[in-house]
């Protein structure tokens, strides 16, 4: 069974330091879709304008990810501006065209409702909610969500995270959602909601992950070229619950490989624009990654 | 043969959101000392005045600590006063105290002449160098240095890392001090000035080591309760040096090693203001705290 992944296609107009891309292929599913490729079949639903074309289609051709759930509506494309400054870790929104977007609906088609694993990208709680309505007991059900709805629809997200089982959010936001600064203490207050693994996403200084076991910490690949964060954390998503799907298992050792691998997929996904490392990435070059994490954390016992 | 450190003892005066230390033993050195001693004998090299007295000097006392170094003179000792906001990050500096601390001219007592591990905690460069200059073929030199001294005495900074093996500071700091924003490169450019050894210390985010073996990242302690992160650095450092010493070894497995004992001893430290928490410490609950990390870093191979 495929992996079920809701969530924005867009096109991304991005400046950092290191130079300009002009509208090229991104959104969460997008980068989402690609990374969790790798390992498990997915089904992408999401909605795109009539200037998406053959081209930006391309990115999801040849690999495992079926695409008949991506709506194609008169009008535009989703379009994200975004500016970086020099240190990549403050991201300035330009200007953010909805187009059709403002319209998504989410319509899943009936091959997919029988999906085990499904990913809420950072779309409205009540969509997000609504995408649920209409699976059949999935077996993990993992989210993203943003400041703008933590404050914007405080209700309806606690809906949703009721049925959550993984979030995934950056530190910032966790401690939005929480009300507590520390994040063991967010952690704790965030998990009585809902889900019962939390990952929290740093960036550069890497991941916590809160479960039932207890807490991980899984540093970022320390990069020499980091070239456009844009993607990073929909790409680790995909990774993670990728990798989950992958395995077929939820235990401990497995959430934790999973979180390794995410953090795998976002190290290359920031090497480039867009997705342009992820489609020029195999599978070779990702166990390798992955053995350096392993590498760049491993210390003996006492 | 004990470590040498030469530093500064003081008085700190310590609002946090979550109380305040009037006048409670701080310093660099007296930080190191007690989590240095841990693992092997320590000489304290520092001044004080003449307000301090028996009830300070009881922190050292029935550890391995040799204070015969510590000078006293006419005056007041040392006493910086800062304050911490909400999330304990930033930090303010409130009033500095220089008092007897700013005539302070380390001379080095002939038995510690031949220390083996010798630790520069954070003073002018030009003093640093003036220790290496008193002391025979140590194995280990560590140093730790601030902005003041890398915006203000950048080339007597310069003479003094030369002559480091470790060098023991912030990412912030790192990023100054090379020039670099990317911390890989940064680490490339600091080892390029001598350290052979570079420790990034990131505060909450934990510490990346970049060694002749490649980088090693390590977390800190996910705490629920963070009370005071005065010391935390220096305790770090500490912990980090007491371990090669008592180790007598400086391959890579030892060193990754030293920096999570460094990592454990700066999670207890700020549990409590002051020394509180490290003056009441035992070697078991170390022991435990140290077998926590490896718990809350491991993962399995593919």
């Amino acid at each position: 069974m495929s992996i079920l992944v809701v969530g924005s296609v867009a096109f991304d107009t991005v400046e950092t330091p290191f130079g300009k891309a002009e509208k090229v292929l991104g959104g969460s599913a997008s980068f989402f879709s690609v990374a969790a490729s790798f390992f498990a079949p997915v089904s992408l639903v999401g909605v795109v304008g009539d200037d998406f074309g053959e081209k930006e289609l391309a990115a999801f051709r040849g690999r495992d990810i079926d695409v008949s759930g991506l709506e194609r509506m008169d009008g535009k494309t989703f379009h994200w501006r975004g500016k970086y400054s020099y240190d990549l870790n403050a991201r300035e929104t330009v200007c953010t065209d909805l187009n059709v977007f403002e319209f998504f609906k989410p319509k899943i088609p009936a091959a997919y409702r029988e999906s085990r694993h499904v990913f809420l990208g950072n779309i409205d709680p009540v969509l997000q909610l609504d995408v649920l309505a209409q699976v059949e007991k999935p077996e993990i059900v993992a989210c993203d969500t943003m400041n703008f709805w933590i404050s914007g629809k405080p209700e309806e997200l606690r809906k949703t995270l009721e049925r959550v089982d993984v979030l995934l959010i950056n530190d910032a936001e966790a401690r939005q959602l929480s009300g507590e600064w520390n994040v063991v203490k967010a952690a704790r207050a965030i998990r009585a909601m809902g889900p019962r693994t939390l990952v929290l996403k740093k960036g550069e200084h890497g991941v916590l992950m809160f479960s039932d076991a207890g807490s991980f910490a899984a540093p970022a690949y320390p990069l020499e070229d980091v070239f456009d964060p844009t993607g990073a954390g929909d790409t680790f998503a995909g990774g993670f619950l990728g990798y989950l799907a992958g395995a077929g298992d939820v235990d401990e050792p497995t959430l934790r490989k999973a979180v390794i691998m995410g953090s795998t997929l976002a190290s290359f996904c920031v090497e480039a624009f867009s997705l342009d490392r992820l489609l020029r990435l195999t599978r070779p070059e990702i166990d390798d990654r992955f053995r350096l994490f392993k590498r760049l954390t491993h210390f003996e016992t006492l």
